[in-house]
């Protein structure tokens, strides 16, 4: 369906059928592998998100081995368990509460900045907001390279965030499955809310 | 630059560059006027962002009229009042915490999904995270339409809150200016971690 406003896009529409109106969250994939090399080219396109003081608390756990995808498996949800299972690759998305220590570098113009950051709470709400702005970029970088991501929320948080980050310094926001989506990958669009539901002027 | 793992890419390089590499968070504007036909355009591809039970907390309010951009600058950080005074465009972009109820509607096969979201602290949560991801989206939409985004996290939160949203269910979660962008709209690219600075494999 072409939407009525699709004079004002300046992407073209096959690249806005990639990235927005046909692509998909997916649910089931083929056994084709993704390659670090899928996952540089992605992160080279997600990389460049804006966030607040360039702080990019995003963290990506490629898992690969088969005795880190079973722990996973075992912290999901009972519903996405099968798909983690299956999946050509699994990342754990974390916000890495850490990640004022790196603002002397990423933000150098602003030698105060990390001390902005000294409250841990309001570091993590930081963390998780901007981890999320990266996200929806990730999202689309895997898109870009031609794969579909399959993002999913329904896990054990503080299970993930023991097992895989010892630390104590990193939060799990997302589990995104990653891969060649299968011919059975998807479900039924979901009614998007209208234009006047979401957007008013004043 | 041609990052080694570009053959990795189904996006084309013309897209990659219009909404990855070369955007940039603009900080100055052309006179060229922002229209509705615009934002509709702009919302027709950022809609499609996917969020935890299709819970779309996104709102945006366009500040249109003189005596609403004139409250919204003196909600700025002072660094920030300049530009926000200066925009074709200014959205205030916001989470709805009463997201929840729609979800019999966009949510329409899981008919308890609204009573999950009983308790408003980890409600405004899952609406502030969630609206970031569209954030994200909203961020490249706007490129995919030509324009550029100053995306801004310097204002005085409450103030916008009680000002814009007296119903007290909205929490602001950034301030976007919209525009084409000017000659002088861009600073120097700030630094990004490294791969191996982000990714690891477990």
């Amino acid at each position: 369906m072409t939407a009525p406003a699709i004079d004002r896009l300046h992407l073209s529409p096959d690249a806005a059928d990639l990235l927005f109106r046909e692509a998909r969250t997916a649910n089931a994939f083929t056994d084709e592998p993704v390659t670090d090399d899928h996952v540089r080219a992605i992160y080279d396109l997600a990389k460049y998100a804006p966030t607040a003081m360039n702080q990019q608390p995003l963290r990506l756990v490629l898992v690969r081995s088969e005795e880190a995808r079973a722990r996973l498996v075992g912290h999901m949800a009972p519903g996405n368990r099968d798909k983690t299972a299956a999946a050509p690759l699994v990342a754990i998305v974390a916000a890495d509460t850490r990640f004022h220590d790196e603002l002397p570098r990423v933000f150098p113009h602003a030698p105060g900045a990390r001390e902005l950051f000294a409250d841990p709470h309001a570091r993590e709400n930081s963390a998780r907001f901007n981890a999320a702005i990266q996200l929806g970029f990730l999202i689309l970088a895997i898109r870009a390279a031609g794969l579909a991501a399959g993002p999913m929320g329904g896990y054990d948080a503080a299970g993930i965030n023991a097992d895989f980050f010892p630390d104590g310094e990193h939060r799990v926001v997302a589990v995104v499955n990653i891969g060649r989506p299968a011919a059975d990958a998807w479900r039924d669009r979901l009614p998007r809310l209208a234009y006047d539901e979401v957007v008013t002027t004043v």
